[in-house]
């Protein structure tokens, strides 16, 4: 799968996982819904249920900026699944045009925010590269090929 | 969520997403197929399309044995949003007893390895903590309380 095709199938998938990784480099993976522009990802603190809002995953990006993002289609037909990843160093974001912008974008994608309001900081993805795989473009290895 | 329902909930699941680090602390995050016994996950390297076997989840393992591993369930309800994560500790194992009861673990949760066969090495992760959340049963916060 190139780029471009890793790139159209993450920015329209409805949830991601992202992975941070702490100072001692213990990786770290949530659920996130977040939005795409152009070479950005943006995410934020919503009012989904949490134990606080200095989230894990805010200090990791504070002390390691680099993130890994992965969305996937699982299926029982193993030769339909496919997945994109977006690479890249994160930023967290608390006021400013480029919050509101963070917010805007994800408004505009989840109606669920009108219950579900954004009350923290928005964590701004640089994606440095996407990348993709998919069982039915991909050649075949092994006894199926 | 408790530990024991978030261990049950992620057993279940057809798949994960597990993030490993590499030295640098560079997450990188894949989806995969596993099998949970006791506190162990076992997956393996098999017949699906890759570009080698020499995989960087694995190099990575072998540099950085801490992992996690997440199962999620995404709805455009929010309030059935579920995930559960198990953070451990990874080994490659390539041959043995601990590698023959990895593939028939996963053998038996898969009736797909029956084409796309166990090609490589097995990952097996000592589950520290197994963690879950549930927008359903956690205490509400925001508008929607």
């Amino acid at each position: 799968m190139d780029e471009e095709e890793a790139r159209r199938r993450f920015s329209q998938a409805r949830v991601a996982r992202m992975a941070t990784a702490d100072v001692r480099g213990r990786p770290y993976v949530v659920p996130i819904v977040f939005a795409v522009d152009g070479e950005a990802i943006y995410s934020v603190v919503d009012a989904k249920p949490k134990r606080s809002l200095r989230l894990r995953r805010l200090a990791n990006i504070e002390a390691n900026p680099q993130v890994s993002l992965l969305v996937d289609q699982y299926d029982e037909d193993w030769g339909a699944l496919w997945w994109a990843r977006a690479d890249g160093r994160a930023r967290v974001v608390g006021t400013g045009p480029e919050y509101e912008r963070a917010i805007a974008l994800l408004r505009a994608k989840y109606p669920q925010y009108e219950v579900w309001a954004p009350i923290g900081p928005a964590i701004v993805v640089s994606v440095g590269a996407w990348r993709g795989w998919s069982a039915a473009v991909a050649p075949r290895r092994g006894p199926s090929a």
